[in-house]
């Protein structure tokens, strides 16, 4: 079964707070974590890094600023030995793992971390991960995708990464039931809280089965779309900043400089492209959106904390 | 055992030509090539295509000026992609292997083509190619090294390079007399010429029994050393040109620009660094050093043309 929750990496939706065990409780995740039931709470996470020194550096960037939150790992991409390294150095950051079944550029591949013998329902005709989440989706036996998980995050931990939450670059792991089972499994093996937001039950109605009481559900999830003009970017921000409403929602960004090595990964794919990804960084690290965070009345939080609160709160 | 023929990347020396079955008549090879006993033949050669989108831009830049006439490529490394595509898209272009058992940066780090559970011997602890050609020697079976470099040359043809010739990547596969047999069985098995010096013979002094009679031996192999300043660069190779004896010699140059992911991927390593490859990429595609090979006669070959010769004019 394939499900269009791919939108929740392009929608821009602001509902509700839930938690997983009773989802109509709209307000109880807030009351759990100490805050009043007007609290707007945001995670804003930068996705991708390890996919390239260019994402790295602007995303560091980004995670100093105080203005992005949190941020999630590619495993098996060729720059992960450089974000490890600044995971080891920077405990306090808040890194999850963005776990990666695909490997979308053209120009510039990647493959799993375990073998072709192991995991071939991942690997293309070249031996790399799928070019596209639902060529990915349409040909991964969840049971090797589930080896890879397991295997990205052993990895993780084996460089010193303590990952702090999961989330499925691209959205594969969000693509179908299986898969999804596939996901949950790990995190709950992991004990990691995984990026799932309530805008997907639509979808993927069999979700709330797959929760566990300590699983958290954001309302929403804030990704730019492609059809947003550069000249509409800030706007499109400051709407979604200004129609926040009280709960956890995560922003995702995707932070790069426009710079050689960005422009050739990204080459003549202008959708979270090059340009794109400067455009992202120059917006959440300026004063503008410091101001409009403050304006509004918006909290910013990471999955660390979200999960220590709840621990601390129980279910 | 472990041979020191790694000076073979860091010498400067310029022999007569040989040819693998008679290193005594030192002038058959230019014979059979069909060149007067004078003549001075030069592979420049790029070295590490495929590592970086910088060094495949740089390295493109200078097989287009024609003052670069022969380069290799990495297999296992993320930017493969590109410069196959460049490949395809160029047949002429002299494109060899580059074959790879070693991931050397600190913070940018590849692994092998086949999985670690058929090459565990070529994995260091943290899942990639071990960081020096000497680690790599000590641990690699060499049965896996055949298994991963048969692969190498597998996944390039299944991308549509035609290798011309094949070489080392840092020479780790001319670390000791077991790993040079797998190289010339691998290359012989798919006929393929491989960059061997005769100034290699005193350190191994077992490699003209493993030659056949359609091997070519260069008489040497000029590369720059770390010992030489950015102030003595054009000197060292307009010493080196001028030095250039009769038969085949082969110039081994590292082109990139210094930009950012080229000081990410060589970062606090100035050696092969990313201003090292500018300086060596200023050098070869200057005016100066065309003049410089008009000025001192000297031909340049491509490891295609000297592959071809040779099966013309026979053994």
């Amino acid at each position: 079964m394939k499900l269009k929750v791919c939108i929740a990496i392009l929608a821009c939706i602001v509902l509700a707070t839930s938690t997983a065990t009773s989802h109509t409780r709209s307000k109880s995740l807030l009351e759990r974590l100490g805050y009043p039931e007007d609290t707007k709470l945001l995670i804003v996470h930068a996705d991708d890094l390890g996919m390239a020194h260019s994402i790295n550096l602007a995303s560091i960037k980004g995670l100093e600023t105080g203005l992005v939150s949190s941020a999630s790992i590619m495993i098996p991409c060729s720059w992960l030995p450089e974000i490890a390294a600044y995971a080891r150095s920077h405990p306090e950051a808040d890194l999850g793992l963005h776990l990666t079944l695909t490997s979308e550029w053209a120009l510039y591949r990647w493959g799993p971390v375990l073998g072709k013998e192991q995991v071939p329902s991942l690997l293309d005709r070249d031996g790399y991960l799928y070019l596209t989440e639902t060529e990915a989706a349409a040909h991964i036996d969840p049971k090797e995708a589930e080896a890879e998980i397991r295997a990205q995050i052993a990895r993780a931990r084996a460089l010193g990464i303590q990952p702090t939450h999961l989330d499925s670059h691209m959205g594969t792991l969000y693509q179908n039931r299986a898969l999804f089972e596939t996901l949950f499994r790990v995190a709950h093996d992991n004990k990691l809280l995984i990026r799932v937001s309530k805008e997907w039950f639509a979808a993927a109605p069999f979700l709330p089965s797959l929760l566990s009481p300590d699983d958290v559900v954001v309302n929403s999830v804030i990704s730019i779309e492609p059809s947003v003009t550069a000249d509409g970017w800030s706007k499109f921000y400051v709407d979604a900043i200004k129609n926040l409403q009280p709960g956890i929602t995560e922003m995702i960004v995707h932070l790069a400089y426009d710079d050689e090595e960005m422009k050739g990964v990204t080459f003549a794919h202008p959708d979270w492209g090059s340009a794109w990804r400067q455009r992202d960084f120059q917006f959440v690290t300026s004063d503008a959106f410091r101001k409009l965070l403050k304006d509004n009345n918006v909290k910013l939080v990471t999955w660390r904390e979200v999960g220590k609160l709840m621990k601390k709160a129980g279910p």
